[in-house]
């Protein structure tokens, strides 16, 4: 239940050979239906300085259609098996021979579909076999569990299980639902351009329908404030991909609430700053944090997770990288791996964010233990049989506080094993 | 042949008790003979915001030295097992403690007396065991390779073998030894405050003694040279310790070049910005940079190391931010374990290092053959048996060019692998 649940979508995946191992590659997302009042695109892309050519496609596209030079995205094209990364003006070429081959199939503008790729990243793209699967792929389009099984399928690389959500709220009158499939377990560390200070460090990729009814601007802002506090806040190795996406389209074709007494009037496009712009934001925020929690938990090799709020910071940057700073360092992640309450480990690595920090205001728990207050260590907290239980979790929360400040912020990370190791010691050969 | 080669110097190791394993634990370097024209006395210290007790008296002692309200340090007081960081004023009352009764034992004041600590974080430090031991130590102070050896292993903590270096020049007529001790192996990624422009992220240590004249100041330009293109270029996890430490005590005892008709004069202290002060740095930092490698080279769970020089950069600090989040992305390090020429990793490392890059100008060679230029892969490239044999030396070397800038820097680091997780997953407990 997700992509295809919102009301004027489809999707198809099908096999095109790009990945070795011979598992469904391709996907394709289409909104039915001609442009109208409420029909909208947005999209979020990596701040890596070396991109992936649909990263370069898709942000010029962004801004022609902010700018209402070009309509909304109506169809996303996703492959997987191969980035499109690091490969120059060929890669830029290959990305529009897709999208024109989608676009001549189901009658729109090339301009109006998103090309997404990932996986290896500095081998050209085989252009051939995706071009000879578009026609199967665009004749298969559908709606239902089957499609959106398929399309979640097509789109994994070292994934162990597919990743989606569904949310659905009354807003302004009329039943919105929002459907989105994602894909990420490693170069896991989304930075993207919604709102992140600091430049980018995985390829994670989402894509979101909804039928809400929201132009292209108001959908981008909902977007931004959804992204930066779901997909900005996972790391599992610090090291944001070429190619992270996250794309959103909409449909406005949300049916009216039986007896809300508006007699079957269209939903009217939502605005931001509005009551209602901001219940469709939050209804995001939970499908985008449910797909960036989905990613961590799958994180390669991972077995456990682990959550570190930042609490009394000077500002919320300095919340955020005291956090990232803990989440990415692999003695921490080591220590929750053992399950061994070695806290100096994530007050020294909190040290190392560039933040000034004074210890005689910082204290630190793990669970409902504190260990660590005013700048010393609690001894009994050691014996505590509470720690151990907390440090057992199948995801660890820790609250360090820095001060009196008025700002926090959180990250989620995951354990780093062996699996990890062996799982990228050998993944192009 | 290490800290007690240099004229002027003796050292002893010992066992206190710190370490669970039983093994030695405690060290003392100590300069004989009084305070005179050339001897001095220099460190630098972690950038972490979270600092051990140790390196907080440190610093204070290094600014008073320098500003010449004390004379140079005289000793080092080494302990291994305990870091005595994270334990607030309780932690610097307990190192003072242990200052003074070196004091008193040697015949010098408290504040001639550098105390350093590594190991477990969060633990107050047992000064009882140190101080009962203290006697024994002073005891057995003395010179050769005996003494050395003890020294060394005395500081050690998850280091597989101890780490030393010596070398000699003829500067200013007399013939100048420097000889050095360190450890180090987790929580490795020095940033010292002798140059970093960016903050610090291991416990590393190092103790230098030299025989040659050289006060202070002259002393302290000279290891922020020597430390900055050494220490401050490894990396085994991108987590810096709240202990980093480098020190380095001189006698002024270097003899005289037999017939360089200075007639047996003692030497005259070198000057900053003189020729011979020059002379010095180098031989300085080529000790430093041996030991900064042998503690790459022992990393935890590392089998092999990995050399980045980023070339063609803006300004010196874009190069280190570069080759730095090349060296720290744990998918480069599984690649570089792995035998895997997945040089899109390197390349999508760099993108993150928050220094813009235009990939039409960046080119990535590692060993002889080059495999991405101007921006777009070579493909010939991963069928060279030189790439192979490139990837699997002991040390892989990788050059990455970003431009036509003046400026380049190099960074060392080590491959990640299931024997760092086991080591560190088990830490504590």
């Amino acid at each position: 239940m997700s992509v295809t649940r919102p009301l004027g979508f489809k999707a198809a995946g099908t096999t095109a050979g790009i990945k070795p191992s011979g598992k469904s590659d391709l996907c394709l997302i289409l909104r039915e239906g001609p442009d109208a009042p409420g029909t909208g695109s947005a999209a979020c892309f990596t701040q890596n300085q070396i991109l992936g050519a649909p990263v370069i496609v898709g942000r010029r596209q962004r801004e022609r259609t902010l700018r209402g030079e070009i309509g909304p995205a109506r169809a996303v094209l996703i492959n997987a098996g191969n980035s499109n990364a690091a490969t120059g003006d060929r890669g830029i070429h290959d990305a529009e021979a897709c999208m024109a081959a989608v676009a001549a199939a189901v009658n729109c503008s090339p301009t109006a579909v998103y090309p997404s790729s990932t996986g290896v990243i500095g081998r050209l793209l085989p252009v051939e076999k995706i071009l000879a699967k578009i026609p199967a792929l665009t004749a298969t389009l559908a709606r239902g569990d089957a499609a959106d099984h398929a399309a979640a399928a097509a789109i994994m690389t070292t994934d162990l299980v597919p990743k989606s959500a569904h949310a659905q709220a009354d807003i302004a009158g009329h039943r919105v639902q929002i459907g989105a499939i994602a894909k990420g377990s490693g170069m896991i560390a989304p930075r993207l351009d919604c709102a992140a200070p600091t430049p980018a460090k995985g390829t994670m990729l989402a894509f979101i329908t909804t039928d809400a009814a929201i132009d292209s601007p108001d959908l981008q802002a909902a977007l931004n404030d959804a992204a930066s506090l779901s997909f900005d806040r996972i790391s599992v190795d610090n090291h944001p991909s070429c190619s992270d996406t996250v794309i959103a389209l909409s449909s406005a074709m949300a049916p009216p609430i039986p007896g809300a007494g508006r007699g079957g009037q269209p939903m009217a496009p939502l605005r931001k700053g509005t009551p209602d712009h901001q219940a469709f934001t939050a209804l995001l925020r939970s499908v985008c944090e449910s797909l960036a929690e989905q990613i961590v938990v799958d994180g390669e090799g991972a077995t456990r997770t682990f959550r570190v709020e930042v609490l009394g910071a000077a500002s919320r940057d300095h919340a955020e990288r005291i956090a990232r700073e803990v989440v990415n360092s692999p003695l921490v992640k080591c220590a929750i791996h053992g399950r061994d309450p070695n806290w100096g480990r994530i007050v020294t690595a909190a040290g190392n964010a560039g933040v000034p920090l004074d210890p005689a205001r910082m204290s630190l728990s793990i669970g409902p233990v504190e260990v660590y207050k005013a700048g010393v260590p609690i001894p009994a907290a050691l014996a505590d049989p509470r720690l151990s239980q907390a440090m057992a979790a199948k995801r660890v929360d820790c609250a360090l506080r820095v001060g009196d400040g008025p700002a926090s912020a959180w990250m989620i990370g995951c354990d780093l094993t062996a699996g990890y190791v062996s799982i990228n010691a050998d993944y192009t050969t």
